[in-house]
């Protein structure tokens, strides 16, 4: 019996997305107990033998700076969701909001395991073999050395191999260029650190990677810091969101383009779905004492089952226990 | 009359875009003179009035080291292109070679400016808005300084104002969020600089911008560290390439997405056309005693045409000069 505690509230679409994404989850997994926190007059008229609610009479919302969530809303449905799992109540959190509030709450609340400095958030990209790569550091930490680094490739090999169920994950080092030359300081030392993590069978280290390898797919954890995790994220779903706008656009332009649209659109929409972020939807914060997903924030409905869905396998495979022997076992390069 | 020196064997494609494009330029510009560098075998066919061969033995290659370049490569195309105008025969310099050699021996051969340390590379890529935003430094600079990226955003703002006829180019300060509180210890000394020489009107400072807003064309530049900035323009790269590639597998399924892309193809050709990085291609050498401009490796005839242009135009509007006048202002502050 699995316990995932949800914040109900969190994210731009809020309990219209989360709780019919409980049900579901629910329906498909009959061992699954799930603890859903929020305002018990939005929640009050659930009713699940295995859901049960939690009131969180706070919300965090999604442009709340990070004092605000932590001393102003102790009783936020994200916080008593994520205290949940500092109980012993929940194996896994998962909320859609705010990612700062998040990240700054869990740590507070459940603490950084022993050897780890900074927790760090995984991000899924979709790349062009039909996967995901997972990208870390995606914001949590500004300033990283190549300790961090190391620790960053550690807790994502983690997370894939007990998420994905990849038996030996590579992993990329983000860099400038693929000759071992390149990049800062830091950089050479952190790519020396995880050969020798690799040479005592830590990790799987592929070596350098560059920026578009992220979308090609070519090792399955990219690590970075998370200043450039994050520019890049951001930039990428930049990107994105213009491609989608000019094709819209193009496509909207007269009578001709719109029937061209209509003839296309089974086609434009297959590609669409290979594209989607949603079904990779589902973010670790990684490095706690306790597992927390974040979903994105603007989840609908099936892209929070994905995120939900992806913590429940995270508690299934034992990540934190994973997590904690791995760490343990690379503690020596810290 | 306005002189380029052309590196005619550079990029992947060569004489067979480089000479055209040239022979399309003078055309178009009965002003303009152009020194056409190559292999005598390659170019000796070639005969304008306008047009002089000048003879180089060697090319760099597009995967050769900075090192054999430099030392074992000094006839090179390249190099006597950039000689050029380091002797006053040329106004500016352009080439589609290997941009780390480029760079290196641009350097070596012109000295940078007084008060400048580091050149920078400055791209530009298109913005939801039809233009294009200029982004620097992208891969000439991994570790820098505050000021290293107020230099940078006073010779993006120099640039703009000479190819672009822009008045008050605004800039923006890569970052991970929005707020001032957010960023590393440098990136906060930068945006304290940065609103100095905003004050002291050397620039237009719009503050802190996050990587989706160089998509949406938030401000005219965009300044960061090379590293960020050569791994943000790979990522978005990729991306493109990732959506291309799944476009057209959508597209070539079976018979009816067959059809229907040829019924979508002047629709997909006009939304190419708006995210066609060529029309932007061009990147800016700045910050060195003389004009180079580095064409994108890939580019045909058309892209390469472009990046003559934007040098002829920068040439024309006394880019050099404004660049030299603004650094000398600025000097107050590095």
């Amino acid at each position: 019996m699995t316990t995932i505690a949800v914040d109900c509230m969190g994210g731009d679409v809020g309990p219209s997305a989360t709780v019919p994404a409980c049900l579901n989850l629910l329906a498909r997994h009959p061992q699954l107990r799930m603890l859903l926190v929020g305002r018990e007059d939005v929640l009050g008229a659930i009713s699940h033998p295995r859901a049960q609610i939690v009131p969180a009479q706070e919300v965090v919302a999604m442009d709340d700076t990070v004092e605000v969530a932590m001393r102003h809303k102790k009783q936020s449905s994200m916080r008593i969701a994520i205290e949940q799992v500092k109980l012993g109540h929940a194996d896994v959190a998962v909320s859609a909001g705010n990612t700062g509030a998040l990240m700054a709450i869990a740590r507070y609340v459940l603490k950084t395991l022993d050897g780890i400095e900074r927790p760090a958030i995984a991000y899924p990209l979709p790349n062009v073999k039909g996967g995901a790569t997972t990208v870390l550091d995606l914001g949590a930490n500004v300033d990283c050395n190549e300790h961090h680094l190391l620790q960053f490739a550690v807790l994502g090999s983690a997370l894939d191999m007990a998420v994905k169920g990849r038996d030996k994950p590579t992993v990329g080092l983000l860099n400038i260029g693929s000759e071992a030359i390149k990049g800062s300081d830091m950089i050479k030392r952190a790519a020396e650190l995880l050969q020798e993590a690799d040479q005592k069978s830590l990790i799987h280290y592929f070596g350098n990677v560059e920026g578009n390898d992220i979308f090609k797919g070519t090792t399955d954890i990219v690590v970075c810091d998370g200043f450039v995790g994050n520019v890049t994220l951001k930039a990428t779903e930049g990107l994105a969101s213009m491609v989608a706008t000019l094709l819209r656009q193009e496509f909207s332009r007269n009578l001709f383009t719109k029937a061209a649209a209509v003839v296309a659109m089974p086609v434009l929409n297959a590609f669409k779905k290979r594209v989607d972020p949603s079904v990779h939807n589902g973010a670790a914060l990684l490095g706690l004492r306790g597992l927390v997903f974040k979903s994105h924030g603007s989840a609908d409905q099936i892209a929070f089952e994905h995120a939900l869905s992806k913590a429940l396998d995270a508690a299934d495979n034992h990540l934190l226990d994973k997590i904690e022997t791995r760490i343990r076992q690379a503690s020596v390069l810290f």
